[in-house]
């Protein structure tokens, strides 16, 4: 690729774990004594997010409340050589709001103004701490919603499904949190404030608010973002399909997606995750079953019916035990509450469990169910399924015990060996929880060197001192992320 | 910003207009003798696009048929020092594939090849000089098709539709191309060829392929795509509304979406435009009206009545005439043809006439149509609107006679008040043609100075050297288009 370096390619770690003295002072004088927070008690709850098998913690969190204080913080930390990781609620999946090798903490969480509701343009100016299902809960009265909808909806951030690119359920039919951006508030490693994109639908210049989207925070921190509203569908029909083996369930998925119909969403779970949620929600699924889809149309109301029609021919047609409608609104939001809430059911059946992120074309959904089953029992683990049917996003839920080393390491190598099988299906090693820590090595079996070589000097174009989220994605050359960070740091 | 300049930032025209001695055998020893333009006579077509204000005249237009080949040619230019620009078919309205700084035009238009087409996944691989509509004419008889239409799909090609993120009417409902491409093929300045997206529906790491559509061969050239498949809907209605005044047409776009429907298309058609098109296509507009609608409806077959019932309500309560759909596919490909074809149909009223293209929001319909209309009588120029009303995406079309220079310089004026009076009520100078040489200055109307710093780093990226479409999007230092290109190189 020629002789072009980034100019922070080959560098040491940039930064220091060690922080000036005098620089906790001087980030309480712009966000106020109670927006720094620096005791060990306080920080224990930021050392990981919902990727628990690595963990940091930050010497320093501090907790902006605006733009300008935001774009302060980070002045002074380029005056003071000090790194940063953005973070938003810590939901994501992946590590990626991970200390790792940054010693400053930026948490968006108090910046949660809604700026601007446009209803007649549809669309929404929502700060990086907005949490995102109170988008929706904003415009509900207008019959508008702001369709991403990420399993941790109630508590995760905007900024974060923006650094993330964080789908959900309904990617299916509406696509994930870069479908529905029109533009992005970011605050550039040296402090300067980048508004992109212009909040109407077309883009203009490079599409920066796209590559910015699913960035990870290490292109700066995004304080806002600039949402588009969809109209709520006229009607919507939720069935419960189940089945007698996974084989059965996938080949019902195909089936509906080659007879042409999109289903808003389209999920299955195993037995493994049909048992815990009943455990943990007694929803009604029958604990027996093989597997259950969850299947959601919607549209104008006129023409459910027909296609709720066609859809169960269709999973009868492939040995479905029984399928039905949720009957109301209640019993549709009870479904999906066990849903969205699988992964915390799966605790109950595990002190701890590490969820994969692969994707496979649709078609080969029931190879590669094939080959975790096989994955699984050659490493002697339990692994259970719950995922994205319809576009092929598999979430293989490892269950594990982290007091026992031996366990861990299993659960390390087959977490690799499920993404590797994703490849060699024609999939990806993530579908939507980010490269973060967790999937630095696998980036490797997607891109050729030359490929990385140009992300890498597209992140030196946004952050060319090397500043932002430092060792995420890409290992920083001599970095400690070119090892794999210590698995606990301390004992908290 | 700091200290950071990108490469090439500061250095004068990057290349020659002149080619050293032995290039154009070099180059005819890659693509053969055949693949190798260089008289006047071949080279008058490339000298512009539909953008055709300016025009500048390549020195050699190389067509290879690979792209191995198209990455020997950008080695050989690259090795030699000389720049480049890449052309598809040439249909582009902003001037993006005009020759300009560079000498030597890489056009597309021999690689025709679909590679694969996976219908299970929904996917196809098309070659970057595969012509848009043959896409979905090859998946038609599976029910399948490529979304994106742009008016000139007939022509137009895959890799201009990248490189341009091009639109069509159903950018409404469907989204632009860039919502449709799951992964480019780019031969890089240097000649590497990089394989981006993994052509499953999530990506990885930086949405490279997403910052590369609508870079406008900035950054290399897009030798191949991989394009996401939809099933065609089940039905499709397509009503044409006559309405007295554009202000009750634009008030029937607004009421339609805040109805909270989301048509498959809603163009509008001002008297101008349905006089130029009913001469030149006779489909039976009748051209006393103040305005045309086409509002074309789509989805599940038992919806779609209702739906239909309820836009012709919302027409006739904003004083519609009459409103009525097509009787039959035959009507329907008519209506549509006159609609895609209206650019051409102006050329009956005068002898060139330019297009703009900007977009405000969609309730800001009727201030942007009132102040193009004032900026008409001002500059004493005739101008029609053709345009995407569900987006605010709007097309007034300036009729003019090149001959005579004081209607020229009045129309370049009226352009930029029309994009001014865009920015003004908070849209935006461009929605679907792009920034190309037309927009250049209109540029710094939408970004600070910190904010096209940054998108030159990402160019930088990607072309370090500055030497793939020099003098687009970005002035290049000291090159000729920090002037406007000369009007007209050379009579042909």
């Amino acid at each position: 690729m020629g002789a072009f370096r980034a100019p922070w390619y080959g560098r040491r770690v940039p930064g220091s774990r060690v922080l000036p003295s005098g620089f906790r002072r001087a980030l309480a004088a712009i966000v106020g004594d109670e927006g720094v927070l620096a005791s060990a008690t306080d920080l224990a709850v930021y050392e990981c997010d919902g990727y628990t098998l690595e963990r940091a913690r930050p010497e320093l969190v501090v907790l902006p409340r605006r733009t300008d204080e935001v774009a302060r913080v980070v002045r002074a930390a380029a005056e003071a050589g000090v790194s940063f990781v953005p973070r938003g609620a810590g939901t994501g999946l992946s590590g990626g709001c991970l200390a790792g090798e940054a010693p400053l903490m930026i948490c968006v969480s108090r910046m949660r103004r809604i700026r601007a509701i446009d209803l007649a343009n549809r669309r929404v100016v929502a700060e990086a701490g907005v949490v995102n299902a109170a988008v929706s809960r904003a415009v509900q009265a207008a019959r508008l919603q702001y369709v991403p909808d990420p399993s941790s909806q109630n508590a995760c951030t905007i900024g974060g499904n923006v650094a993330e690119n964080s789908g959900g359920p309904h990617t299916l039919k509406y696509g994930v949190t870069t479908n529905h951006l029109l533009g992005v508030e970011l605050v550039l490693p040296d402090g300067e404030v980048l508004a992109l994109g212009d909040g109407v639908e077309e883009t203009l210049g490079y599409d920066l608010t796209g590559v910015v989207c699913g960035s990870e925070g290490t292109f700066g921190i995004v304080t806002a973002a600039t949402l588009r509203l969809e109209p709520l569908p006229e009607a919507v029909t939720t069935l419960l399909a189940i089945f007698e083996s996974v084989a059965d369930a996938t080949a019902t998925v195909s089936g509906v997606i080659a007879a042409g119909i999109v289903p808003a969403a389209l999920e299955m779970m195993d037995r493994t995750i049909v048992e815990a949620v009943e455990a943990a929600y007694g929803f009604g699924f029958p604990t027996d079953a093989g597997a259950v889809l969850i299947i959601e149309i919607d549209g104008p109301a006129a023409g459910l019916a027909a296609l709720e029609d066609r859809i169960i021919a269709i999973c009868h047609a492939h040995r479905a035990r029984s399928v039905r409608a949720a009957a109301d609104d209640a019993e549709r939001a009870a479904l999906w509450k066990s849903r969205k809430r699988a992964f915390g059911a799966v605790g109950r059946l595990s002190p701890s469990y590490a969820t994969q992120d692969g994707v496979v074309p649709r078609t080969r959904l029931p190879e590669i169910l094939a080959r975790i089953e096989a994955i699984a029992t050659r490493h002697r683990l339990r692994i259970g399924n719950v995922f994205h049917a319809g576009d092929g996003n598999i979430h293989p839920i490892i269950l594990y015990d982290e007091r026992d080393h031996d366990q861990v390491e299993r659960v390390l190598a087959a977490g690799r060996e499920i993404l590797a099988a994703c490849v060699a299906l024609g999939g990806s090693v993530t579908g939507e929880h980010g490269i973060g820590v967790e999937k630095m090595q696998e980036l490797g079996l997607m891109f050729a060197a030359d490929d990385l070589e140009v992300m890498r000097r597209v992140r030196a174009a946004f952050d060319p001192a090397g500043r932002a989220n430092p060792g995420k994605i890409f290992p920083t050359p001599g970095g400690c992320s070119e090892q794999r960070l210590p698995r606990r740091q301390a004992a908290s």
